[in-house]
């Protein structure tokens, strides 16, 4: 299935090294939601993580995630993307890790290349926010206003 | 049963104004991700919603949500909760919407107070986030620095 277009009007948080808080569903079926890291290539959402937490045993048991992220100085904007992971890869020597480092300017020792992962998300929907409403709620806000 | 108490060292994020996402657990069982305003009175955590929107039809059928809140100043360092929505009420007059508005320092015509609700949220635990590793990583994470 193809993925959907990210909209122009928000594709800047995609581009920019933000930082997304994920949501992903426990075992058990309860949602968590955590800050992390991510890259972008224009297609997919890429993680960083580690084959020995939470979010790894919860992605194996369900592979539907969401995501949003939000513009730093305006905090009623932002983009929320929901997608399925598509891939768990290793991560030989760290290497994506470590090009998540320089992407967010910091450099640490890697002392767990042997359990880094790369996480590969496809987005199946994205829902751009902005001034806190959807398209669709400021339709409904219009017509509420002139009614 | 009893709510956990918050950790004294990120109980900050949870008094200041900033904004929590939240995520929620759709019918189907994939998660959603959003960005929301809450209050928070030591003990619980409300949101103000509508009855005609997703995320409302969410929580009727999938009632425990996790929200991440991060520090504006330092992103790795964020506090998650996790909890169960314990009510979804009336917010008559929109009085409880009106007194968020206040929270954050905006203040827009109220033309939905009809169908506003107030959600509360009872933590059932804690995770705090200090450079972008819980306690339990950070101990493991030291472990491996002198081994």
């Amino acid at each position: 299935m193809p993925s959907p277009a990210v909209p122009v009007s928000h594709a800047d948080l995609l581009e920019k090294p933000l930082f997304a808080h994920l949501a992903t569903v426990r075992p058990d079926g309860a949602p968590q939601s955590s800050v992390m890291w991510f890259a972008w290539d224009g297609r997919r959402v890429r993680f960083t993580h580690t084959r020995t937490r939470q979010k790894f045993r919860n992605l194996a048991h369900e592979s539907r995630v969401a995501l949003s992220i939000r513009d730093e100085g305006n905090p009623y904007r932002f983009l929320e993307v929901r997608g399925v992971v598509e891939s768990i890869e290793p991560d030989p020597g760290a290497a994506f890790y470590v090009s998540l480092q320089k992407r967010y300017g910091v450099a640490y020792p890697v002392l767990d290349a042997d359990v880094r992962v790369v996480i590969t998300v496809r987005p199946s929907k994205y829902i751009a926010v902005e001034r806190g409403m959807t398209e669709r709620e400021m339709a409904a806000f219009k017509k509420t206003l002139e009614s």
